[in-house]
Protein backbone atom coordinates (compact mmCIF):
# COMPACT_ATOMS: atom_id res chain seq x y z
CA UNK A 1 0.00 0.00 0.00
CA UNK A 2 1.99 3.26 -0.82
CA UNK A 3 1.31 6.52 0.73
CA UNK A 4 -1.34 7.75 -1.83
CA UNK A 5 -3.11 4.54 -1.30
CA UNK A 6 -3.45 5.55 2.60
CA UNK A 7 -4.41 9.40 2.14
CA UNK A 8 -7.09 7.80 -0.19
CA UNK A 9 -8.56 5.85 2.23
CA UNK A 10 -8.53 8.44 5.11
CA UNK A 11 -9.99 11.16 2.48
CA UNK A 12 -12.83 8.57 1.46
CA UNK A 13 -13.63 8.28 5.30
CA UNK A 14 -13.72 11.66 6.67
CA UNK A 15 -15.82 12.39 3.42
CA UNK A 16 -18.40 9.81 4.57
CA UNK A 17 -18.57 12.17 7.64
CA UNK A 18 -19.13 15.01 6.38
CA UNK A 19 -22.85 16.20 7.20
CA UNK A 20 -22.85 14.56 10.74
CA UNK A 21 -22.46 17.44 12.52
CA UNK A 22 -25.43 18.95 10.17
CA UNK A 23 -27.78 16.20 11.06
CA UNK A 24 -26.61 16.52 14.78
CA UNK A 25 -27.19 20.35 14.67
CA UNK A 26 -30.60 20.08 13.10
CA UNK A 27 -31.46 17.10 15.02
CA UNK A 28 -30.57 19.03 18.15
CA UNK A 29 -32.01 22.80 17.88
CA UNK A 30 -35.05 21.59 15.57
CA UNK A 31 -34.31 24.51 12.85
CA UNK A 32 -33.30 24.28 9.46
CA UNK A 33 -34.80 27.51 8.03
CA UNK A 34 -30.92 28.30 7.11
CA UNK A 35 -30.31 24.81 5.02
CA UNK A 36 -30.56 24.83 1.43
CA UNK A 37 -32.65 21.77 0.90
CA UNK A 38 -31.54 21.15 -2.81
CA UNK A 39 -28.22 20.61 -1.22
CA UNK A 40 -28.56 17.60 0.23
CA UNK A 41 -31.02 16.66 -2.96
CA UNK A 42 -27.93 17.04 -5.15
CA UNK A 43 -26.08 15.18 -2.47
CA UNK A 44 -29.17 12.29 -2.26
CA UNK A 45 -29.08 11.57 -6.79
CA UNK A 46 -25.20 11.85 -6.72
CA UNK A 47 -24.70 9.36 -3.98
CA UNK A 48 -27.16 6.98 -5.68
CA UNK A 49 -25.10 7.43 -8.69
CA UNK A 50 -21.61 7.29 -6.68
CA UNK A 51 -23.14 3.90 -5.22
CA UNK A 52 -24.11 2.37 -8.73
CA UNK A 53 -20.19 3.28 -9.81
CA UNK A 54 -19.15 1.88 -6.27
CA UNK A 55 -21.36 -1.55 -7.44
CA UNK A 56 -20.11 -1.41 -11.25
CA UNK A 57 -16.16 -1.06 -10.37
CA UNK A 58 -16.37 -3.56 -7.32
CA UNK A 59 -15.16 -0.80 -5.30
CA UNK A 60 -16.07 -1.26 -1.28
CA UNK A 61 -14.58 2.01 -0.13
CA UNK A 62 -16.85 3.99 -2.96
CA UNK A 63 -19.85 1.79 -1.88
CA UNK A 64 -19.62 2.06 1.83
CA UNK A 65 -18.67 5.99 1.74
CA UNK A 66 -21.76 6.82 -0.28
CA UNK A 67 -23.87 4.73 1.39
CA UNK A 68 -23.47 6.03 4.92
CA UNK A 69 -23.38 9.66 2.84
CA UNK A 70 -27.16 8.80 1.00
CA UNK A 71 -28.44 7.60 4.54
CA UNK A 72 -26.95 11.15 6.06
CA UNK A 73 -28.63 12.72 2.88
CA UNK A 74 -32.22 11.22 3.48
CA UNK A 75 -32.20 11.96 7.27
CA UNK A 76 -31.29 15.95 6.30
CA UNK A 77 -34.07 15.83 3.79
CA UNK A 78 -36.46 14.56 6.49
CA UNK A 79 -35.43 17.19 8.80
CA UNK A 80 -35.41 19.95 6.49
CA UNK A 81 -39.05 19.05 5.43
CA UNK A 82 -40.20 18.70 9.21
CA UNK A 83 -38.41 21.73 10.56
CA UNK A 84 -38.37 24.35 7.72
CA UNK B 1 -14.80 4.50 -22.08
CA UNK B 2 -17.25 1.88 -20.32
CA UNK B 3 -20.75 2.88 -18.60
CA UNK B 4 -19.22 2.88 -15.35
CA UNK B 5 -16.42 5.15 -17.18
CA UNK B 6 -19.33 8.03 -17.93
CA UNK B 7 -21.03 7.30 -14.59
CA UNK B 8 -18.29 7.98 -12.83
CA UNK B 9 -17.36 11.41 -15.18
CA UNK B 10 -20.93 12.19 -14.07
CA UNK B 11 -20.69 11.86 -10.47
CA UNK B 12 -17.86 13.52 -9.92
CA UNK B 13 -18.94 16.68 -12.06
CA UNK B 14 -22.33 16.99 -9.85
CA UNK B 15 -20.29 15.94 -6.45
CA UNK B 16 -18.12 19.64 -7.06
CA UNK B 17 -21.66 21.59 -7.34
CA UNK B 18 -22.85 19.88 -3.72
CA UNK B 19 -22.38 22.87 -1.74
CA UNK B 20 -24.03 25.81 -4.35
CA UNK B 21 -26.99 25.94 -3.59
CA UNK B 22 -25.96 26.55 -0.10
CA UNK B 23 -23.53 29.18 -0.70
CA UNK B 24 -26.03 30.93 -2.97
CA UNK B 25 -28.81 30.79 -0.13
CA UNK B 26 -26.66 32.29 2.37
CA UNK B 27 -25.30 34.62 0.40
CA UNK B 28 -28.56 36.01 -0.53
CA UNK B 29 -30.88 35.59 3.05
CA UNK B 30 -27.60 36.74 4.67
CA UNK B 31 -28.30 34.15 7.33
CA UNK B 32 -26.41 31.00 8.80
CA UNK B 33 -27.26 30.51 12.37
CA UNK B 34 -28.77 27.07 11.28
CA UNK B 35 -25.87 25.81 9.06
CA UNK B 36 -22.86 23.85 11.25
CA UNK B 37 -19.88 25.45 11.00
CA UNK B 38 -18.07 21.99 11.24
CA UNK B 39 -19.29 20.51 8.16
CA UNK B 40 -17.60 22.91 6.17
CA UNK B 41 -14.47 22.58 8.38
CA UNK B 42 -14.41 18.54 7.79
CA UNK B 43 -15.32 19.12 3.93
CA UNK B 44 -12.71 21.81 3.89
CA UNK B 45 -9.90 20.00 5.22
CA UNK B 46 -11.25 16.94 3.54
CA UNK B 47 -10.83 18.55 0.46
CA UNK B 48 -7.28 19.63 0.67
CA UNK B 49 -6.57 15.18 1.75
CA UNK B 50 -8.40 14.43 -1.92
CA UNK B 51 -6.51 17.45 -3.94
CA UNK B 52 -3.13 16.28 -2.49
CA UNK B 53 -4.16 12.70 -3.32
CA UNK B 54 -5.45 13.44 -7.12
CA UNK B 55 -2.21 15.38 -7.50
CA UNK B 56 -0.25 12.07 -6.36
CA UNK B 57 -1.75 9.72 -7.88
CA UNK B 58 -1.95 12.69 -11.15
CA UNK B 59 -6.37 12.10 -11.85
CA UNK B 60 -7.18 15.54 -13.12
CA UNK B 61 -10.81 14.50 -12.15
CA UNK B 62 -10.64 14.50 -8.20
CA UNK B 63 -7.94 16.89 -8.62
CA UNK B 64 -10.74 19.28 -10.47
CA UNK B 65 -13.60 18.37 -8.22
CA UNK B 66 -11.81 18.65 -5.28
CA UNK B 67 -10.28 22.32 -6.29
CA UNK B 68 -14.30 23.69 -6.91
CA UNK B 69 -15.30 21.92 -3.57
CA UNK B 70 -12.22 23.70 -1.46
CA UNK B 71 -13.48 27.17 -2.91
CA UNK B 72 -16.97 26.81 -1.98
CA UNK B 73 -16.20 25.53 1.55
CA UNK B 74 -14.12 28.11 1.84
CA UNK B 75 -16.31 30.47 0.45
CA UNK B 76 -18.94 28.88 3.37
CA UNK B 77 -16.59 29.06 6.33
CA UNK B 78 -16.68 32.90 5.47
CA UNK B 79 -20.31 33.40 5.01
CA UNK B 80 -20.71 31.44 8.32
CA UNK B 81 -17.97 33.40 10.06
CA UNK B 82 -19.87 36.83 8.61
CA UNK B 83 -23.95 35.79 9.33
CA UNK B 84 -23.58 33.88 12.01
Amino acid sequence: MTAADILGYAAGALTAFTFLPQVLKTWKEKSAKDVALNMFIIAFINEIMWLVYGIMINNWIIIATNAVMLAMSGIMIFLKLKYK
